[in-house]
């Protein structure tokens, strides 16, 4: 994949992004606490997205504080990792769960129908603004 | 390894915690803005352990604000993992670099001599406070 911007995202770690790993999604608590859980996306060479519901915690938090990190580390090279920081620029729909079921099939999970939890499936829209690598 | 105190790690999830595997480390920055990186750790039961040095972004972090959480997921079940949050509840010294070497030992990195910059290590002390799984 090539970005069709400039990015922040340094070509040497870009198969991070690429790959279907687990990024660790830190986000804030209203009350300053930090919250960090391994989490599937999708990158497009401009915004990294996540799939999430309007009825998890994750969900106040972005909403009130919208700065995020993450990091994903590869797993053929324990050493090697990419961190991301940046912004939820937005919080797009995700009517019958179109991205969510596309994230599935990137990551292998099989789905044999909607999951549950579709009415209230949103994406957050993140775009990358500063990183750190080894 | 056995609590000896109560402690909020419940008991299906205590082996991630004895692995030697990655915990990607949420701090939070001067400005609010999350910070996440993979690091080792150890768990007595009672604290979880992270070396650091006293001129890392994270010591300034974790100086400012001790809150902290991190995840640690399953490589042999990757929808599996622990979210610890928790509190730096204090910062230790750490002479000759020797909690460090400790981690080198339980991570298997095989180290012929200290690191540069053992005079500047410290050990953030984490108290656990919540969890999240899957």
């Amino acid at each position: 994949m090539t970005a069709t911007v400039p990015s922040v995202i340094p070509a040497s770690h870009l198969d991070l992004l690429e790959r279907p790993l687990f990024a660790h999604l830190a986000t804030t608590r209203p009350d300053g606490q930090p919250q960090v859980n391994p989490m599937w996306f999708h990158w497009d060479g401009e915004f990294v997205r996540f799939s999430n519901t309007t009825i998890r915690h994750k969900y106040r938090n972005v909403t009130a504080n919208p700065r995020v990190a993450f990091s994903v580390n590869d797993p053929d090279q324990p050493y090697r990792y990419l961190e991301v920081r940046g912004t939820v620029e937005r919080i797009d729909p995700d009517p019958n769960a179109a991205f969510f079921m596309q994230l599935a099939d990137r990551y292998s999970l099989r789905m044999d129908a909607l999951p549950p939890d579709a009415p209230h499936r949103v994406i957050y829209v993140v775009r990358p603004t500063s990183v750190s690598k080894q």
